[in-house]
Order: structure tokens, then C-alpha cells, then sequence
């Protein structure tokens, strides 16, 4: 460890603390209260709960990574829960939009925190502590500006303008990622092992378990519809990731890494259109073919795209989090053609 | 292994295939809409999060399950919803009985489910991916003839008709067992470890916070008074299950396995009788017998009845469920009695 | 192990055997229905979730205390509960007070035993079961006797007449502890593993997750404003925790023992002036504060102050618990002669 790296480290406390103290001074300015709150307290309580446990333990995968992983997970979305925040006060702020109350500020910076969480399973054991800290302000600012953009150029309706959180977080990581060297593929920091497996296991069931909370949480009003599709096309996707697993290993066997990351897919790409699905069917179809290209997608890009392109993608955020966004992203601009026929 | 069981075993990912074929495009048939749903969605959360965790990890006391116990749990459960699913959809539309919100169609699938996941603990260890498979859609059809024929002969109101679940699912899961041939006792598949050991624990921890939700998410109106019998009786159990794991032992220490599957006997028992209890020392009385029956039953079943009836029950779900439910089943008819005096 | 300590050690079953049957005799007398609960199932879930589990595996951090202190865990929370509900009742009917309904009376009293389950962390590797249990009741009576004292003589309403259990369960915890003989330092009871360091980081991350539900679930109607400074001061507590553990180590890495403790201090503090804050910068300071005076407590106490006092505090209930609510207090009491000024 060099001398020069050791004098960058040790500036990670105070840089944390500077930025601590600027999130305390903006909210002495910038608050304001409201009283009513449109999210539910146990609609939030999902929310944090999926963020924590399960983004948490959905990136110990790597054997070295158990507490750091848990632990470094809390702090970013802390760090980030507070930016997003304040990124949120600023904007209502000069737009002169009426404020929202307290938990319906921090669901949402809840929300925009996930495409950080994302980004980091990009770029897991090829960053420090710095890097990441960094890296979660400027992905917060960018992300609302994004945000922003959809709301007043596009005129995305407001509880949906944040639903391209997983495709803005997947591809950000993967920029960020092929800016960085590429860990030597034999080093110990990429294996894993049982033990670091079944709780990356542990992490996929909390993110399945509590997708349907995310998806409803900023949707006002149809909030049944929007749970009931999510819940079946999640279901349908865990039913592709088993067949597909075991059709495209040569024994026949269920494998993990398959599992682990195609049981998503269906809530990935239901976050954009589950409000605008009138038939179940739909939604199963979408699951259908979201699992199958994660799983197609996977194995596609660990062999041939990827070393072309140079990316190294840690934990597989390009198939697991950005093939499915895509894909629910070309199914809205679909439906919505449909209903304008 | 033979290659007659390797072909087998090469069906299995077209056998679920097309069972998810045939779900989507009966969906596509038999759908129709509601919009008011009676669940809410926090209560339909805890059931899916206690089917998910709770029954995943309380089946992985086996050394060798740990991940595959995790997975299938998942892959049996969302088949098992779908085909619930539909299973109500074709009675509701033949006996031309109104439809119900999607909400509502999931929660009673889930529920359902419970019936399927107890069997597989009887007869994990002895089976492969396609009987398990089969058996859930067979299980599944078999539960909603029986709940068909609770509704239609025996009167039982809707709310309660599907509370034989436990009963069904244990029993079914042992007549299954006794047709398998039995694995060889000291294989090393039987084994389990201290690591297993804590996850299992980990289950029982799941399935006893969320009894209460389990209980009462189908009890339309004296909802509070369901959680707190079963709060309390589940409490009453817990302690019980202490007392006599410690009296039974020879060296008065807490063993893991008594206190595993007792905790959550009187769970299992209020399930029935939970909306006719009006006082809780009833509730509690109940949870004291159901955890000491299910004690003793587990030495006696261990020593004397299994070798006798060559029944081989991998986790003991003939004590763990049947007893207390026969229990629940008998105060359910001695407190109709006692109301009609 | 004497053969005196072998006839002790059987008379626990016995014991807790008569006490359960205490509890349902005193049941029979003692109760009566009340139907509408003000306290919501959902958050009641919350709360039990959080003892369960937080502090299930928050206890975990030693070697040897995998199973145990989860299934100590759970026995100590079962038993206090219906000993505090008794107490509840008790107190009532002398007062002549009207009753509560169920739902309310087990979440005050899931929220008392808190204090129990804290003290057990102060004195975990030093007792017995026999001594456990019996702390249990004895410390539920004086607890209850505390906050009679609260709301008699002390006029604190009553929504916040038990929100000294933190406070309570730290210093009864060190005063049992100080009675105890001191176990050996060099033991290899008091050995942690990485795995058990993942298991109690688990804990932690329960306790985080579900500490705002604690903080409101017993705080009439200015929920949300509870809700959102519990967790803004949480979030602050997280990222100071971070950075003063790796100002206060020498190489500059995180420790996991401050994080363990620190991130909690914000959600600990807060429990008295939650209702009370009107701004959010307020709760981050307090957050702030409450996460540095923990770490800092956490190295002086180590070094000086307990060798000095002869407490051995096995899980650091003194600066985790016992500080932060000390700091709260002081905070309460500042607040209020602001207001009234």
C-alpha cells in the first residue's frame, strides 16, 4: 500500500464529515413542513427494509465482501437517502413547487438511492472507500437531473419519472466500471464460496419478497393493480429462471447464478408499465421474456461481449438490472401506442 | 446414474414449461375484474414473506439443502400460487359465484400453498425436481376439491374453509412419503450441522412472528381478535416447548429439535378455533396442549410408530402439524358444542 | 459441574412451569374486552419483528452463543410479555382505570421487555437460565414500578411514560452484572468469529431497519412527524458511526464494534424528544452527537472506567444503550425549557 494511497484514505472521514455537516446546514435552510403524507408508513417501511437487507446481502457474493458489502451498503444509501433529499428540496425549491411532507420525501430519496446501490454491484472490488462515496453524490445529482428532464421535457407524469431507476443505475455503473483498471479475472477478491452463496441467496429472496412494495410505493391511487401484476410477472419470472437454468447447463441442473439473478427480471420490467397493464397475461408474458433474456443475455455477454467491449461487470448488473429495463421501457412506448389506437 | 433417470431428469424443464404455458393462456381466458379488495396489502406481505423465508429456511436442516431447499421452496411456491390461482377461477366460474380482486385471488393461493410446502418437509431427501413438481399441481388440485367439498357439504363459511390447510398438507406429505422408497438412515444426506442447525432455527423465528398475519389475513372483521389469541397462544407455546424439551432431556439442557417444531404448535392449533375463542386463557390453555403433544409425540412417533408403519418423515411435519391441527380440529368441535348448550 | 448446580438446574423447568400457570389463572381473573385497538397490527408486526430478530442476533457476537441467544432470545420475550401484560392489568384494575384492548396491551408490553432483553446483554456468559428467568420477572416488576412512578408523580403522559426502557434496561443490566463474578477475560466464552460478527451485523441491521416503528408505535397521532425524525437522526448516527470508527482506529479501516454500536445511538436518543422536535436539523444533531459520545464512551469506558468499577459489560449495553438515552434525557429536558420561554 503506498504512502500516497494511505494519505487519500485517510481523508475519507473527513470528507464524510464535511459532506454531513452541508446536508445539516441545507435542511436548516431549505425545510418546510407539510402535514399530510400520501405514502403509507408501511409502504416505506418495505422499502427500506428490500434497500438494506436486500441489496445488502444480494452483493455478498464475493467472499471477502461479507460485512464490508452489508456494511458499506448501509452507509451509501445513508449517504445517499440525504443527497437525494436535499437534491429534492432544491429542485422544489426553484421550480417554487408546493413541498411534500417528510416520509414522502424520504420514500422517494429511498427510491432514487437504488440506482447507486445498482452502480456499486458494477464496480464492487475495483473502487475504495473514496471512490465510492464520491461516486454516490455525483450519481444523485446526475439522477435527478435525469429526473428532471423527464419531468418537463417528456412530461412523465410525477409518480413515474423516477421508474427509470434501474436502467440509469445499471448503465452509470457500467461507465463507471470500464473507466476503472480491471482486477486481475484469477485474484481471490472474485471467488466465492457456499457459505457467501446462500446468503447471496438470502439477498435475491428479500428483493423478491418486497419488489411488489416497490413497484406500488409511488403509485398513487391503482395501488392494488400495480401489486397484483408485479406479484405475477415476478412469479412467472421465477418459473422461466428454473426451466431456462436447468435447459442451458449441460447436466441439467439448476445453477445458481442463473437463479439468483433472473428471478428479478419481471419486476425489473414491470417498474415502468404495471400501472398501464389491464390483464394479468400481460403481465406473465412480460415476465416470460424478461427472465429469458437476463438468462440468454448472461451468457451472451460473459462471452463475447464483454471482453470486446472491456467492461468488467462484477455482479452482473448489465443482464440482471439493465436487459430487463430496457425491455419494460419498449413495452411502455408499446402499450401506450395500443391505447392511443 | 442411469440414463433412464438422466432423460428423466431432462424433462423437467419442459414439463414446468408447459404447465406455465397452460397457466398464461388460461389467465388470458378466465380473468375478469375486480377492484375493492378486503386484503390489505401490508397483511398479504407478511403471509408471502413467511411462506418465502419462514418455510425456505425452516426445510434447511439438512446439511446437504441449504441452497436447494431455498430454491425450491421458491420454484414449489409461485407454481403452487399460479395453479391455486386458476383452480379458484375455474370454481368461481362454474359454480357462477362472484369474482374476486387479484389481491385477494393471491392471498387465498398463498395460503393454499402452505398445504404443498408442509408436504415437501415429509418428503424431502427422497424425491427428485419432477415428482416434486407433480406433486404440487396434484396437491393442489386434491386441496381445492377438499376445500370444495368443506364449502358446499359441510357448511363451513368461506373465511375458514381452507384453515384444514396444516392437516391437509401433513398428512397428504406422509401418505407420499410412505409410497417412497426409504433412504438408507445413516447416508450422510440426514446429516445436519450447527450452521444448518441456526438457519433452521432462523425459519422457525420467521414462522413464529408471522403466525398471527397467517391467521387472521382471511378472517373478514374480528381481525384483532385473532392476532391476539394466536399471539398469545403461540407465546404460551413457546414457553411450554422450553419447560418440556428441558423435562424430557436427560441432562435438563434445551434441545434444538423439540424446541424447533413446539414453538409453533399452538399456531398451528388456533388456526381452526381462533375467531370462536372469547377469552385468551382459552388461547392459552390451547397453546400449552398443543406444545406438550407435540413433544411427547415426537419421542413417541420416533420410537415406536414410524418403524411400525414405515413412514419416513424427514422434518417431522406428522408432529409438527398434524398433531396440533387434529387438536385445533377437536377444540373447534367442542367450542360449537358449547356455544349451541 | 457440582451436583448442587444439577439439582438448581433442574428446577428451571419447574419453575417457569409455575409461572406459566400463574399467568393463566391471573388471565382468567383479570380480563376484559375492549374492541377498537389504536394501535395498528402492521406496526404492532414491526415492533415484535424487531425483538425477535434485532435482538435475537445482535446477541449473537459471541462464539458460543449461536442457538442460545436466539432461543434465550425468544424464551425471555415470551415470558416477559405476559409478565408485563399481567402487570398492565394490575395496575388498571387498582386504578380503576378503564382496560385497554389486546392489541394494545401486547405492544406495551413487547415494548417494556425491551428493557429485559437489554439488561440480558450486559450480563450474557455470566448467568444461568434459572438466573435469567428470574431476572425477568423481577425486572419487569421494577420496570412497571418505574413507570407508575412516571406517571403518577412525574405527570409524563402516557404515551411516553415507558420510553426510559432503554435507559432502565442498560443501568439494571450493569448493577446485575456488577453482582456477578466475573468470567475469566482469556475464556473462550467470550471469543467472536467472522461468521458470528455477519450474524450480529444482521442484528444491527434489524434493529435499524425497525427502530422507527419502536420509536412511533405507542405515539398517538403525530406519527409521521416521529416516524421521519427517527429516521433522519438514524441516518446521521449511520454516517458519523463510519467516520469516527475510522478516525479512532490507527490504519484508517472501519470498525465493526463501533459500527455495531453507533449506528443505533441516533434511534436511542431520540426515543424521549421525537414527538417533540419540530425541525429536522435538530434530530441530525441530536443523531450526531449521540453516534460520537457512544464511540467515544465506548474506548474511555474499555480502558478506564470499567476496570476501574469492576463491571464486566459483555455486549457493551453501557455506551450502546446507556449513553445515548442519558444524552436524550438531557435533551428532553432542554427542549422543553426552550418551549417554555
Amino acid at each position: 500500500m503506498s504512502s500516497n494511497y494511505r494519505n487519500f484514505r485517510n481523508s475519507v472521514p473527513w470528507l464524510i464529515l464535511f459532506l454531513e455537516a452541508v446536508f445539516i446546514a441545507l435542511f436548516y435552510f431549505l425545510f418546510s413542513d407539510k402535514d399530510l403524507s400520501f405514502v403509507s408508513y408501511p409502504d416505506f417501511q418495505d422499502v427500506n427494509h428490500m434497500m438494506i437487507f436486500g441489496f445488502g446481502f444480494f452483493l455478498t457474493f464475493l467472499k471477502r465482501y461479507g460485512f464490508s458489502s452489508t456494511g458499506f451498503n448501509l452507509l451509501i444509501i445513508v449517504l445517499g437517502v440525504q443527497c437525494s433529499a436535499l437534491m429534492e428540496l432544491l429542485s422544489d425549491f426553484r421550480l417554487k413547487m408546493p413541498q411534500e411532507d417528510g416520509l414522502t420525501k424520504i420514500t422517494k430519496a429511498t427510491v432514487s438511492v437504488t440506482a447507486v446501490v445498482i452502480s456499486t454491484g458494477a464496480v464492487l472490488g475495483k473502487t475504495n472507500p473514496v471512490q465510492l462515496v464520491l461516486m454516490t453524490v455525483v450519481e444523485m445529482i446526475f439522477f435527478h437531473i435525469s429526473k428532471w428532464i423527464n419531468s418537463i421535457f417528456l412530461q412523465v407524469p410525477d409518480n413515474s419519472s423516477m421508474m427509470h431507476v434501474h436502467l440509469f443505475g445499471a448503465y452509470f455503473g457500467l461507465a463507471v466500471s470500464s473507466c476503472c483498471s480491471e482486477p486481475s479475472p484469477r485474484s481471490e477478491k472474485n471467488a466465492s464460496t457456499p457459505k457467501s452463496d446462500l446468503l447471496s441467496m438470502l439477498g435475491t429472496l428479500f428483493l423478491w419478497v418486497f419488489w411488489p412494495s416497490f413497484n406500488s410505493v409511488l403509485s398513487m391511487g391503482e395501488n392494488w393493480k400495480v401489486i397484483y401484476n408485479t406479484y405475477i410477472a415476478l412469479a412467472v419470472s421465477a418459473v422461466t429462471a428454473f426451466t431456462f437454468s436447468a435447459m442451458t447447463t449441460k447436466d441439467g441442473k439448476f445453477r445458481m447464478a442463473h437463479i439468483h439473478s433472473a428471478v428479478l427480471a419481471g419486476g425489473v420490467t414491470l417498474s415502468y408499465t404495471d400501472h398501464r397493464i389491464q390483464y394479468p397475461w400481460i403481465a406473465m408474458i412480460l415476465g416470460l421474456l424478461a427472465s429469458v433474456i437476463t438468462i440468454l443475455g448472461s451468457s451472451c455477454l460473459q462471452r463475447c461481449l464483454n471482453p470486446a467491449l472491456k467492461i468488467h461487470d462484477s455482479s452482473g448488473v448489465h443482464f440482471t438490472f439493465g436487459f430487463p429495463a430496457v425491455l419494460g421501457a419498449l413495452a411502455e412506448v408499446i402499450l401506450i401506442a395500443v391505447e392511443n389506437e
